[in-house]
């Protein structure tokens, strides 16, 4: 290969071509193997069928074997008698006709007369019930060229054509090594003492993703970031390896560390790529094997390993790599993208109506249930500067497209009952599968409005009238016909640190010069709510030390809570229970779901309305505490 | 479930009706396994994280971690200066921010004055390059609903979230039990013998399935057909299993054994399903477990399986069976079915021009091949008489449908150069693949005139002229503009047994009493040649023993050459070679392709003709004996 030094960030595309110059280095050798273990292998060489099969001529009846010859002339009328052991052989089925023989005669239509005789009333033509030697295998004939992937039927092709092992190429075998001081291994963490190290789970989301895509991974031990137990950890592990992966620790120190080791015993053809995530990927040779420097964030991880590692594993073995299936789907919201990186965006994706719309989740390359959640991949390309709101545009599937269709849509306010749905939804009601975007009541009704969601989860306060959502509903969605089902009535109240060590007894406490409260963000109901109780109790909220900060869920509040960042934050009891937290009451409110009438008869929202009003459902919301599901699935209005 | 006994034939949605009641008699339990062992298994129970990922609120950048507000203020004009230890506290990437603090400023943003001091030069504002406790997820929440598959992805949210055992389903434990004495177990073949019973390979092909199926097969050894040996295996192997496989050899007596069986120790609910191939399925109880007779045949077994054991297994899993993704195609030609069964019809595929045409394969249920063999499988329903013509159908796919848009559909006469052709495409010039179809060459001209194919193979001799092809390509392919290129120049001659015992010289000894003949197909150009020499040397066919037999392929007709059958037969020196017979040549003759002008520009038609003109072709085709390959590759006329 070339032994250019590259010194600026190179497009992606052309970092692919140096993974594929890369892959060149790699020579892999050939390994026999039995047979019944090759499912998935990959054939170093051509097969041909060692004998044919059927291996002779035999018996698709059972009957006897007879010369059709012998048989000729026999009706009903004038039946003809064959003498056992020279005309006629008993055969069964699966069993060599035997030599001279070329028919069978199928036992219901013998009449044995005595064991020497038997008696046939019709002729045979020749070949008639006889599996012919060769006919599914011929022998010496090709059963599989070279670099084909054995399946578990070619298994039986190859055992019925003699051969018991099979000579396919070895896997490539990749080193995987994790380092940074900041990381400590998954089994040594101790739940219950408090963490203070980031769990390492990049190498074994690689380690996966490498067998699955015919590799051998061998995992190193998490190496701090020390330049000399890097070096060797390199030097001491690369024999016998074809390619190795270093996972930086998120620390920029361990990168450096990696460029300078690599070019001490090779060379580094890129180092910053632009892509995102997965801009500081690094390629480079290591004692003459392909050695890729991947980043410590979990997604810009697997999107260096999907991108670069994968096609070198596949150029290796020889096999044609399958594109993700893509299909076309509209952004719920316009998305900027920086212009000069190709971003790879992950999305939920459902269809409503008939768009499938994709909508984005977290950005953010340390957020690895972005990828676990997503169904799919939109990559903007390097020269866009984002997308449009509504824009068509091709989305990789992660899921299965039947997945995708079967998908429930809903959008709007957060509530921990959701979860229990989802499940229940998934064990007793396949295949429904409940997607839910925690975007605020008010976002929901916007969904409902733009038609981009199955169901909207509201929990609006109308100030005026003291009632909930119907009067958004009918300001909102003027000209949208909608059913209302009750969900719950749930507590809302704050959310205190355990114990409650400042004494906060209500809203008015907040005022307090010690307090710092965590918000939750503009146009969820919880935000309404506070601020109407706030107005009653004439309270200026500019006074509230934290109003201004917000978050997006009730867990992400106790969380905040939890941990001491703030003191007190609006959200429902479990919240504050699954946290361990206390919880002050404030007030009382109605969580409903609000469906367009076109998707009420919909199969999947009906399974979605039957499992909210199964007795699981209600069971399992009051074992959490805080609700009251006394109309959980009733049609309001 | 319902104790009927069940008497007559079931259609195929009668028996999937029994297969799901079936599994409703299956208890699955769960285990406790390490997430790095999980990949593929299925969740018994939701899984809530243990801890928040990242457990602490960490820096995202190497430098300094600060309160924002004893930075506000900082300008370039106007630095700051902060006490370390006190005010500012070096942190790298991953690393805890110290308590208190709520921001972190870059390393290259700091300058330092000493071991005590650092200088900042603007402001931070709060929450900067901080990466917050539960960003990713949250303790306590939900991060995998019940039922849900484990993906390499899902492995690192599972330990970020603090797991390190999860609790999956069991896999469903699946007795395979093979019997019928015309089997022998793969391993006790011995190759240099004479074989003279039938290699059991159902249950290997059936154990790859269901392990791919998520299951864990248990495969008992070959039982014998005898009542009382099949009975003792079931009655002290059943416990443990979820699930029976009992393959019947493919002898009629077996089947009749297992049923038997299951009546005494449980119950029958069908035996017969209108399926082709499958059709002998049984469906039954067995000491309250489900039990599946499946059919000897390779085929019929498979087609059991998929249509009434997997779903069982999916079902019990609790997992969302997908289908294969299915395509519109056009059959080749007409193809009759049964009326009152549903056939799987094994087809190869593939895109000439605008439509994808589907070529059926051999339909015998003993054919191992016509699914290895196969792109896709049209269900022909049971109230059909079969398909039309250029009928458009769908197909379910089994190979991906970009290879199927690659590949080459080759149809004509058949040389065995051809299996050579398509191991140099699949190593040196994927994505091709070539897919040949043997019908004989006239066969090959109606396709190119039907359009569906891209390459015919020819040798057809003009018996006027002496020519080869360009009469019949002018005469059948009017108003088709095509190229012709030369693929080899090839021996024809009589394929005899070894030593030649018979003293064949020459067709003229045809005539002998004591030979016998196996001829081609009509329409095939070996065919043409043998009927041109024989008029020749007038010599009438019809005094020539066997000359009405017909074999498709130089294999077949070596094959049945090479088992005594026949005494000799036409056809190409490397068959006689590859069966290790003898040869007496009668005729050299050119075998050509033709492909019409429109698809000679396509890129895989092009790397077709590049492959042909490859050095390693010819010295590969030379190495087989019986071949010129002086004009190969080069354009005729």
């Amino acid at each position: 290969m070339k032994r250019n030094i590259y010194l600026k960030k190179k497009s992606l595309d052309e970092a692919k071509g140096i993974a594929s110059n890369l892959a060149d280095l790699i020579r892999l050798g050939a390994e026999k193997i039995p047979v019944i273990r090759a499912l998935g292998r990959v054939t170093a060489e051509p097969l041909f069928a060692k004998i044919s099969s059927p291996p002779f001529h035999c018996a698709a009846m059972d009957g006897i074997a007879v010369t059709a010859e012998s048989t000729y002339g026999a009706t009903e009328d004038s039946s003809r008698v064959l003498t056992v052991g020279e005309e006629a052989f008993f055969v069964n089925t699966g069993h060599p006709v035997p030599p001279g023989m070329n028919a069978v005669i199928m036992i219901e239509e013998v009449h044995q007369i005595d064991p020497e005789r038997v008696e046939i009333m019709g002729a045979a033509h020749p070949w008639q019930h006889v599996r012919a030697i060769g006919e599914d295998i011929v022998a010496t004939e090709m059963v599989f060229p070279e670099n084909h992937k054995i399946t578990s039927y070619d298994i039986g092709a190859l055992l019925a054509s003699g051969h018991q092992e099979i000579c396919v190429k070895k896997k490539p075998k990749v080193l995987i090594l994790p380092t940074g001081s900041e990381l400590i291994e998954p089994d040594e963490v101790n739940l219950s003492e408090p963490i203070s190290k980031i769990i390492e789970s990049n190498s074994y989301v690689l380690s996966h993703l490498i067998f699955e895509d015919g590799g051998e991974p061998v995992r190193h031990p998490i190496v701090k970031d020390d330049f000399q137990k890097i070096r060797e950890a390199l030097l001491s592990n690369h024999e016998g390896v074809d390619l190795i992966l270093i996972i930086a620790g998120s620390s920029a120190g361990s990168e450096d560390y990696s460029r300078s080791i690599v070019e001490e015993s090779g060379e580094v053809y890129a180092h910053g790529i632009s892509m995102m995530p997965g801009k500081p990927t690094l390629l480079g040779r290591f004692k003459d094997r392909p050695i890729i420097g991947i980043p410590g964030y979990p997604v810009s991880a697997i999107m260096a390993y999907e991108e670069l590692v994968k096609p070198i594993l596949y150029q290796v073995i020889h096999l044609f790599r399958l594109e993700r299936p893509r299909i076309k789907v509209f952004p719920t919201r316009k998305i900027p993208s920086k212009l000069g990186t190709e971003e790879f965006l992950r999305v939920k994706a459902g269809k409503v109506g008939e768009k499938i719309y994709a909508s984005p989740l977290p950005r953010g390359s340390g957020i690895i249930t972005s990828l676990t959640k997503a169904d799919g991949i939109i990559r903007i390309p390097s020269l866009s500067e984002g997308l449009a709101e509504n824009q068509e545009i091709e989305m990789e599937l992660l899921r299965p497209l039947e997945e995708i269709l079967n998908t429930v849509v809903m959008v709007g306010s957060h509530d921990l009952t959701l979860d229990i749905l989802a499940n229940l939804l998934g064990k007793y009601y396949p295949p429904v599968f409940l997607s839910s975007h925690s975007v605020g009541s008010l976002g929901g009704i916007l969904a409902l409005k733009n038609g981009i969601c199955h169901i909207a989860g509201l929990h609006l306060l109308d100030p005026d009238t003291g009632e909930y959502n119907f009067s958004y509903i009918r300001n909102y969605l003027k000209g949208i016909e909608v059913k209302i089902f009750s969900l719950v009535d749930r507590e809302q109240g704050l959310i205190v640190q355990r114990k409650n060590p400042k004494g906060l007894k209500g809203l008015v406490d907040l005022l307090q010069e010690d307090i710092s409260f965590i918000n939750r963000q503009k146009g969820s109901g919880t935000r309404i709510l506070l601020d109407h109780e706030l107005r009653g109790l004439s309270i200026d909220p500019g006074q509230i030390k934290g109003y201004e900060k917000e978050e997006f869920t009730h867990m992400a509040v106790a969380s905040l809570v939890s941990s001491g960042i703030a003191d007190a934050g609006l959200g429902i009891l479990p919240a504050a229970r699954a946290m361990n937290l206390d919880f002050i009451p404030v007030a009382k409110e109605r969580y409903d779901l609000v469906i367009p009438s076109i998707h009420v008869g919909d199969e999947k929202i009906r399974k979605v309305i039957e499992a909210v009003r199964s007795k699981k459902f209600k069971e399992e919301v009051l074992r959490m505490g805080g609700y009251d599901v006394s109309r959980t699935g009733e049609e309001l209005l």
